[in-house]
């Protein structure tokens, strides 16, 4: 049943978003065998959304914020005639986010009615009085000089660096960004060195804009990797192809092990012991803004394509695809919002792992949040009560096994848990983990993503790794 | 109609709260004519709240945590045995407004599910999927040392400075006191200095302990004002008295000005040509604490006796009482708090100001909130869409008129704003403010407080103000 596409492409791009050591690297993932056409085609109807058995979008409907292909050429030409703002990276994957749907159903940036409902009660009431979860701002800043740019202009136009239009933001309003309290009340502390504050707040201007956002061309990377990038919309057509009666999804953000493996794989087994006839994974690496030390998406990607390759995971009942949001390392606050999103895409199943979406803090020697935060905020905030929240089990790896195994607390001298940071020190050292932890070829990835790194900080140019 | 009690207490008493220079002082308010035996006999039984024509409760059912009177001995003999924590005042505070309901449906200090549900959503939802508003933490911090203590225990006592016990806590939850993060959630600030974090926070224990409240006696304070302070039954067995059909409550803590005498006598004109035919006003100053430079409870109440002396608001018309909860000065989270524990005290109208429970940033010269941003919380917060919010209508001083009024856009050199700082110098200094600002026996409390205030840094003790 599973479509598998095989994606090799022969000339590395390089990742526009990531310092000049990290290249694209040849894929072949499960996903759809979409149409070009749906993608550019007739995105922006509605009507080939076809809820079927899954859970419905938040607000009842998916929003699209795409212009009619046919109007394209037209509204590229008015935007060209309005106020400019233009989008940093990050703007630019909130602009990808609001476009498909993810956030539905807001319809662009935020105004203030909205961020206050958000940085408060991490949910929005609608009009019907129906309540749903919007826990991250999905905001834009601008600074005093585009604030009197834009003067008494009731729209604006967002374009990029070589300033290309890429949307039109119109019913405009432009209200303070009281940044600090932005950053307390989404992550709970003002510390200095949280990732997203530093690359996407500090610097940014002291007004936000928010209006009714129209893309006028569907968000590109051309990294090699956005045919992966399944729009809520697509997601919702692979699993009703599938004829999928439940779908769950797991978040990441890292490479995966056969910890993880097992924990999705037995998912599906409970699932089907639930009663579903076929329960549809969505493998749904993040694939916006992270921070300096995350695994790269290109390397992420591999790794994961080797994980299917393995078999680790059946490409039958999985669908790879990447969630374009980008993280804001805010623990219970940001888990609500990778969550919601999923809703979106179909998923009504979640699996929340311990300390989602956590860090260190960066100035104290401890987690910024307490590991079961996440999970208890997940499963009682407002707006996701439709959605089945499915904890985490400890996954470690059993000596008596030679392999990842549910840490069973009757014999804790049998297993040993190997964190990201040791992960990432074996890799980096070229030593192997434990066998059973991790599939062979994913592992090879880890160490030559690592090589790659240490062969940039000796001042040469990484290899793209080979296919 | 009213019911005004002349309240001439003979010998002032010294507040226990507060610094040596401040005393009580006679009271002539009107408030309920209620029997001593309501509010130390039946208490605990439910079936006196007739709710007639008044709101409900939150929760439909109004908590009042009080040992039954046959039973106090008994528990008092009980909670000897119990592991003991002592209680700090504002502790003590807090265990006054949980044991009368004002945060129904809590039945006691909240544990994790319900103070995390605070810091994220701003409300709870209870069992039956309904949601009520909580926006402020009700909490009472342990250190490490009681934690010990506590061992295995399943209830503790909550003492007094000498031991006393005042309540028991059963079925107690103990979990991380995570400072930093209920900071910056409840203030949308970390930033040093902010009062209530000074005075009940940064010195408290690393761990917060849960459970279900019973209280042994009714929390007194025996500063000549407890017969002020009505419990939510008491208010609404008032109202229903009274044959109110609409409470509209007043939150303050300050002086009352003609502005805002003026504000709440339109208020209740607006309400009479919405149709109700008798609508009543809660003039409901803040009882807990405050910090050091605003005007202390003592004074307030008896410059609140003057103005209604004064005639400048109708007795017949007017409740005062004392609302016993301490101020955060969280603005747009704790305005949440000071409208819902009025809805529980039976009012369905409230009164919003500008900038409520706001003061200046500690560190920065900028108000802490956005004026605006109170209201606009408020009036989307979950929990209180039964509430109707007033938001209060600005009044400055009319210099044609020699009077308080609203403001007019249209002649803004007519009028004159008075602000409290402005006030506070004035009084300090000994001198009048405009003819018509405040009624002249208001004003002079006011200036005698401040005479105390400036005799007691002088190095003598203040006297008593006169009655």
């Amino acid at each position: 049943m599973a479509a598998i596409s095989s994606l090799s492409l022969k000339t590395p791009t390089k990742i526009q978003s990531l310092t000049k050591t990290h290249y694209a690297i040849p894929l072949n993932l499960p996903f759809s065998c979409r149409s070009k056409s749906k993608r550019t085609g007739s995105i922006g109807s509605r009507t080939r959304i076809r809820c079927g058995l899954l859970i419905e979008p938040d607000g009842g409907k998916l929003v699209e914020l795409f212009v009619e292909e046919s109007q394209r050429e037209l509204k590229r030409e008015d935007a060209l005639k309005l106020p400019k703002i233009k989008l940093t990276k990050i703007d630019l994957e909130w602009v990808h986010v609001l476009s498909e749907g993810w956030a539905s159903p807001l319809k662009g940036f935020m105004r203030e009615d909205e961020f206050l409902q958000t940085l408060h009660f991490n949910s929005i009431r609608l009009e019907d009085g129906s309540v749903v979860n919007m826990s991250v701002p999905i905001v834009l800043a601008i600074d005093d000089s585009q604030k009197n740019l834009i003067g008494g202009s009731s729209s604006v136009a967002l374009v990029d660096d070589e300033n290309n239009p890429i949307a039109i933001l119109s019913d405009i309003e432009i209200y303070k960004h009281n940044k600090e309290e932005r950053i307390a009340r989404t992550w709970g502390t003002t510390a200095p060195g949280l990732p997203y504050v530093d690359e996407a707040i500090t610097h940014s201007g002291n007004w936000l804009i928010g209006g009714d956002l129209k893309v006028i061309d569907p968000v590109k990377y051309n990294d090699g990797l956005d045919r992966f990038r399944l729009s809520p919309a697509e997601l919702r057509d692979e699993f009703t192809r599938r004829n999928a009666d439940a779908v769950f999804a797991f978040q990441l953000r890292n490479p995966v092990h056969n910890g993880h493996a097992l924990l999705m794989t037995d998912t599906r087994r409970r699932l089907l012991e639930m009663g579903f006839k076929n329960p549809v994974l969505l493998l749904h690496p993040l694939g916006g803004y992270t921070k300096a030390d995350d695994v790269p998406l290109q390397w992420r990607m591999k790794q994961h394509e080797k994980v299917l390759e393995d078999g680790v995971l059946d490409p039958e009942t999985t669908v790879v695809s990447i969630f374009p949001s980008p993280m804001h390392y805010a623990g219970p606050t940001e888990v609500q919002w990778h969550a919601k999103a999923r809703i979106n895409a179909g998923a009504n199943f979640y699996i929340v792992g311990r300390d989602p979406a956590g860090m260190s803090h960066p100035l104290e020697k401890r987690d910024l949040y307490d590991a079961d935060h996440g999970k208890k905020v997940l499963s009682m905030a407002p707006g996701l009560e439709r959605l089945n929240i499915l904890p985490f089990r400890v996954a470690a790896y059993d000596k008596t096994k030679n392999g990842m195994a549910f840490f069973d607390p009757s014999r804790p001298q049998d297993f040993i848990f190997i964190s990201g940071t040791k992960m990432r020190t074996l890799a980096k050292n070229n030593e192997s983990p434990p066998d059973g932890f991790m599939c062979p070829g994913g592992w090879k990835v880890l160490v030559e993503y690592y090589d790659s790194l240490a062969a940039a900080e000796n001042g040469r140019v990484a290899e793209p790794v080979p296919s």
